[in-house]
């Protein structure tokens, strides 16, 4: 299977896990095959951006054939690094951490949750969903005895960058960073953060609810 | 000010948000102006994108002089609707609900929290940061004698479908899903649906650490 070269833009890697989304369901749901149009359909996006997409990773499809959808699923699954065996630890185990344990599937998306840390006597010490919870002052011995791909900052804001450099100098790859704030990392240029800014999102839905109705936005 | 006509692309009204939050942040600073360039860098995004964002709705800037960082806050803000005095109300109080109503800043969004609804009898008829805990049961006699904008679903997923057409019933106009599932709402054309996948951006960063280094998309 041959790849395009060059760059691939963020959009289009974006677009990635929400392919791999609805691939999943497909499957699940027992659909063997899908055209660029319905596939297209399901995520509001054209057959043609859709050919176009999975063209930067390397076709996949097969002209007046449509996608093999459990192939294509596992080769996005691959590009997205499902089958690198990532660990993660969570800092912070307050509602929205526990919340992320709890209930967020990390292991479909091949993210392997190692362990837990917090500051609160209450909790450390416990497991929360069979992950067990340290001390904060365990962090660094355990990214030295641990290889930690990703590490997760529920915290309050206010230490958020300190846990970052600590996570930073224990030698992680990535930050998903719920904070809501920037982390400006020095001396990290190989560490990828991932901001989740619920307030983004919230923004997009009021401002799509305030609107005129006929202004609707080109897509999804 | 005039405003440019025609339709807005949704990849321009995702970044509203963003220009909000760092223009926010500038302010709080104190900074008073600041150059396209500046803003640019900041945000990770050419000089040239941020003086055509911007155009889009009615420019704002002054050439050789920048923008007023207040000013565009302010009138981002009113873009976004977040004078509209837009209320909510919250559905399922597990980790997620909580971590929402007691550490999410609603109000800095415009956004009021007028109730939150649960099934579980421990916490209907408590208080969650200040927000009263109902039954379930009574969510559709709230959605009659109040005025609800938003619904934010954070119920499970196989219950989320039932929630959202009772929200639709009800009359909001958006719903914020947090239950990663698709909603295909029926008959509810007007009502926009906002969901978080974190799966998606957990996944973002699994290819960013994932792929070789030298293969960075080309934007922030």
């Amino acid at each position: 299977m041959k790849k395009s070269t060059g760059k691939v833009s963020i959009a289009v890697i974006r677009r990635l896990p929400r392919y791999y989304r609805h691939l999943s369901e497909l499957r699940q749901q027992g659909t063997v095959r899908i055209s660029s149009g319905a596939l297209g359909r399901a995520m509001g996006l054209t057959a043609s951006q859709i050919r176009q997409d999975l063209f930067c990773f390397g076709g996949f499809g097969q002209q007046g054939y449509g996608y093999n959808v459990e192939k294509l699923r596992d080769e996005i699954g691959e590009i997205l690094g499902i089958n690198r065996g990532h660990t993660a630890v969570v800092l912070g185990v307050g509602n929205l951490g526990r919340a992320l344990i709890q209930n967020f599937k990390f292991g479909n998306n091949g993210v392997g949750v190692e362990a837990a840390f917090d500051i609160d006597d209450d909790v450390i010490g416990t497991s929360v969903g069979n992950i067990p919870v340290y001390s904060i002052d365990e962090l660094d011995d355990f990214l030295v005895q641990h290889r930690v791909d990703i590490g997760v900052i529920t915290v309050p804001r206010s230490v958020a960058a300190t846990m970052a450099e600590r996570l930073v100098r224990g030698g992680v790859k990535g930050i998903w960073n719920f904070a809501n704030v920037e982390l400006k990392l020095e001396n990290a240029q190989d560490v990828v953060v991932e901001n989740v800014h619920f307030a983004d999102s919230l923004l997009t839905l009021s401002y799509m609810i305030s609107k005129p109705a006929n202004d609707d936005g080109d897509e999804e």
